[in-house]
């Protein structure tokens, strides 16, 4: 715990408004929208407006050894974010600086800014940022950076470490380094980059980031096919895989589609045991793709295909908005990794378990509630204290499952680290020691983000 | 330099017939294609067959502190795989096994694979793996990865990285530890698997890589537009540049298409002053898209536009084959990031300078030619025992501009190291420092592949 002569110097090194101490101001920047794991106690909060400001404050905290976790947006489900007792808490939300280059066809970033901003600072060029994390609206570029989020379109437009062509880090002695850049494809030495991203703060603190663009999307159309089953729809997914190459694909089951139907009424076949909806942006005239799309998944056992092009009618696929999980409560949510939806997927329904919410399915914690009869009700209401409880027990045993299959997700964070620290069967225990390795080489006095990650 | 004791020891640990110690039988592989650096002299020359005995020959190696130099099929025109004085040679070319799993859409691939069978196995399944060096027909996959290889699609495409979901990596002391898979996003802990990509063999020798493929490209056409200038080219790129999407662009100066002019004659306008070579693969209708990216191009300010889908025209975009170079002499050749074509010549041509070379060009030594006045040929021919004098010049000094411009390739291994190891001013001290620190924890003896890279 840093003393009141340490704090004092931490005081005097920043502007006043910069440093926050007071109990009832830190409130809110001690946890992260999961209110799970609950969170620890700060002694002060930074709320960094550069990136030397990040220096001098990282500084401090090694000096005092100090531990250091980042705050981005706070968007988080998982606690990465959340205040570790006696941490400095190095809040990046007011460094949103978003700048376009387009010939290099780039954003250059500051680490609170929205991904929605980006998007938005994009589009005005005719560009485009696909990362798109359920959460685009609220979350930050450095969160999406430090959890390498993923996102809707992952499937065909990749994650995000596929888009970070540079990163300006802070070090855990303070030094900043830049890593990558717009024009240079390979910078001397290793690829250091990619390692920061994913890395929940345990390396560094993203100040700026280099993010590639690509020219707009071409307009798309969205199909929503009914099936029988889940196994029926994931093997369909297979079948139509190699033909299709879907921008976006999500497969709901009969409880999820319900609760979207519920949500806004737009005819969804409430008796369907599943639904895919499939987005595609190929170029070229929609309306005959589509009826090569619908006859290739009527073939592969789709019930029913409709196709659509209204903006309102795709919202199928976010489901309700966040707003509505608020009024409802936090929602416990997952989303595993989604590169091969179609092989996961089918695999999962087949029986062979492997896979198992590895497409984004609206209700991830079944299989869970199967073994332990948790009510299915997975939503915390305030005003249902035990609706806690029974959330907490589904989403241990959701991650010890994962954990168990060799499963990991972005979002893992503290959550996962409550989990007993299981040896992962895929990882192993050479590679937690490689990982060890790397981590100590660049944070030897464990300052950064402990507990995350690691 | 190893005892005759521990020489015993490896031959004793190995089969007979995969540890070579004859001088003269060690000669074939004490070099790659470029000739250059001078190479050194092995003590040993492991040709393993599986993960084992590439572990067994780096453990040997780790007791006696013996350097190990990896080697694929020594296809590398920078000497990354030269041997130096007293090291172990570890040659994959044995390890070639390649399965391809078309549910989950990856080739699993042993290091001495070819690019160019991994390509053809996927053909088989309707599939692709798009990374496509210049020398894919006889480089290996191996080598791709320690390179982070890129090639005539990278721009749409990307790079090796972007395809490599995981590896088994021999760390220095013997460890085999498994990075990434085929069905998991994230792993536990840090991203490691990128580190090792583009590390020459400093890091660890990959024994196993698991490549993700995409469906097998649409039906594609060329167009092949002139322009009185390079510059106006250049122009053109970045003009058309959000609007077409081609999956390969390429840009050759007057003597490079004189050049591919006289090898295979295809009416190609011998006094323009340069040519532009897009590719497209995008589905739908050819014809009209053709239509409208030529009229594109001649708004933009080309001469003269035409289109083909004739494979043997194509190959336009490939010039003379490695078989020719060889006839020939070794040919020096540079290709940098190729990422932002368009952005990157314009800037070129324009005079920035910044950013010579970004583009691939047939010609890349014309910069250094100019201010030496080295010779226009940089073939070296064994009968002439000076052209190798006046082509390594010319390459020192396009290494030294590229060096000072802050551009590096991934071609650099021991070449670049020659340079006198010039600070780079992009990455910098600190970069330089965090990436020794990485090795460190890596390699804490400096046996892997010593250098190379850093």
């Amino acid at each position: 715990m840093a003393s009141m002569e340490a704090l004092e110097e931490l005081l005097a090194a920043l502007p006043d408004e910069v440093v926050i101490t007071a109990p009832e101001q830190m409130e809110k920047y001690r946890h992260d929208w999961s209110r799970n794991p609950p969170a620890g106690m700060p002694v002060a909060v930074v709320r960094a407006e550069d990136a030397e400001q990040v220096q001098e404050a990282v500084r401090w905290a090694a000096r005092h050894r100090v531990p250091v976790v980042p705050r981005g947006a706070g968007s988080g489900l998982s606690g990465g974010s959340n205040a570790v007792d006696g941490c400095l808490m190095l809040v990046l939300e007011r460094m949103r600086g978003i700048e376009i280059d387009t010939a290099a066809r780039v954003a250059v970033v500051e680490p609170g800014a929205l991904n929605a901003e980006v998007k938005a600072a994009a589009a005005t060029h005719g560009l485009w940022y696909p990362p798109d994390p359920s959460s685009y609206e609220i979350c930050s570029i450095g969160g999406n950076v430090a959890t390498n989020a993923g996102g809707l379109c992952c499937v065909k437009y990749g994650v995000t470490t596929d888009y970070v062509l540079g990163l300006d880090v802070v070090l855990a002695d303070g030094t900043l380094v830049t890593l990558g850049g717009p024009r240079v494809k390979d910078v001397a030495g290793l690829s250091l980059l990619k390692l920061f991203v994913g890395s929940e703060g345990t390396l560094g603190i993203v100040t700026r980031a280099i993010l590639r663009l690509v020219p707009a999307q071409d307009a798309r159309s969205t199909l929503v096919a009914s099936f029988p089953t889940v196994a029926a729809a994931a093997e369909a997914v297979l079948a139509v895989g190699a033909r299709m190459r879907p921008s976006m694909m999500e497969l709901m089951d009969n409880a999820s589609l319900n609760a979207v139907e519920d949500y806004r009424a737009m005819g969804l076949d409430r008796t369907a045991g599943a639904l895919l909806v499939a987005q595609s942006d190929a170029p070229g005239p929609r309306e005959r793709q589509d009826r090569g799309d619908a006859s290739r998944l009527q073939a592969a056992g789709a019930a029913e295909v409709f196709a659509t092009d209204d903006p309102e009618e795709e919202d199928v696929r976010r489901g309700p908005p966040p707003g509505l999980h608020r009024d409802r409560g936090a929602r416990v949510a997952l989303a595993g990794g989604r590169r091969r939806p179609g092989a996961r997927a089918a695999r999962a329904a087949r029986g062979g378990g492997e896979d198992r919410g590895a497409v984004r399915r609206r209700d991830p914690c079944r299989r869970a509630r199967g073994r332990r009869q948790h009510p299915p009700d997975h939503r915390v209401r305030p005003a249902d204290p035990d609706s806690e409880r029974r959330a907490r027990a589904a989403f241990d045993d959701v991650m010890a499952a994962a954990i168990a299959l060799g499963r990991h997700h972005h979002r893992r964070a503290r959550c996962r680290a409550r989990q007993k620290r299981a040896p992962c069967p895929t990882s192993g225990h050479d590679v937690m020691a490689l990982t060890r390795r790397v981590k100590a080489a660049l944070d030897p006095d464990g300052i950064l983000n402990p507990g995350a990650v690691l």
